[in-house]
């Protein structure tokens, strides 16, 4: 398997994160956003829409947008669960996460860390929606370990990835007790070295 | 199963389109997003996060989320393959839908109707994005049938539901003649009539 991918990209890091805890053997393709190289007429063939992450399995087919790809690579494995129930309530996470938290708290990092903007000239209306599914975040991990199913799951990776950075982008994490326990513990289940706010 | 949704939303319509096409029982609840009648004690105790749509089982568990809904209610039926990868295909669409469409089509068509703003009040950035996103199902429908699969799916039940109202957001959809054979062949799956621009 081919993956192509951004590291400074939290939704290239989810199938990174995935694939490594599965153990599934790929080439990592790196992909600069920030030079364009998504925009390229090579890459372009590979994604049409310009998009990374994206993977290209060994018989040339090609899977993009990062959820839908961490959830293929973890069908039939401990990473979903097999009650379909259960898998629908894994998927109400990944599409959360996408509409209510990605465009806010990963948008903002990106702002901060990338066009150095300073915290004050965020956007409000995606500070506030950032601090709401953070607030929501808290929440749900403070009566509950997981975000899905009682188990480690590709929600908590989906969530994890932007969740782990999201002080970058001027949210505050030590008011958030429960999603600094979650977040510890998904980094242990991911054999990932912290990177959270001090 | 009851099924709490508002009928002006494209989101809870794809809801009832699924449960209409497959032919499964249900008591529609409505809930009026303007009224704020997803913001009452009685709604919040059926989702905390105050969403709709929103579907409760008889055995009282609850599920949000309309794309994960839809999945969950299309397991096992002709709306969903079942090979894993084409089931893959399927999830592209939905996540690209809730990230890539849903906040820009759906958003301007809610700024234009519901808060009566005019056409050039809509933000640029959506506009542009909704743009895209149109162009982006032109392209793919001038030479397939359908999104995924070779066959009608719920992606384009996800896709079609705000694709079908688009106009009433400002997007132009007569120079997108794909996409308008696509709307009609959506609606006769579906038994609907159309409300497409003329």
């Amino acid at each position: 398997m081919q993956i192509y991918g951004d590291e400074q990209s939290g939704n290239c890091l989810k199938v990174q994160y995935t694939a490594d805890h599965l153990g599934l053997p790929y080439t990592w393709h790196p992909v600069d956003i920030m030079k364009n190289e998504s925009r390229t007429a090579a890459f372009l063939r590979v994604n049409p829409h310009g998009q990374v992450p994206v993977i290209k399995l060994d018989d040339g087919r090609t899977l993009a947008q990062s959820n839908a790809i961490i959830r293929y690579l973890a069908r039939d494995t401990q990473l979903l669960p097999t009650d379909a129930f259960e898998q629908a309530k894994v998927d109400e996470w990944l599409f959360w996460e996408q509409y209510s938290h990605e465009p806010c708290v990963a948008v903002c990092r990106f702002q901060m860390r990338y066009e150095h903007k300073p915290k004050g000239d965020r956007e409000q209306w995606r500070v506030e929606r950032g601090e709401r599914a953070l607030d929501t975040l808290e929440q749900h991990l403070n009566g509950n370990q997981w975000l899905a199913a009682d188990a480690f799951s590709v929600a908590d990776i989906a969530l994890l990835a932007y969740t782990r950075l999201a002080h970058e982008g001027g949210f505050e994490m030590v008011t958030r007790p429960g999603v600094q326990r979650w977040i510890r513990a998904c980094e242990t289940e991911l054999g990932l070295t912290g990177v959270q706010e001090k």
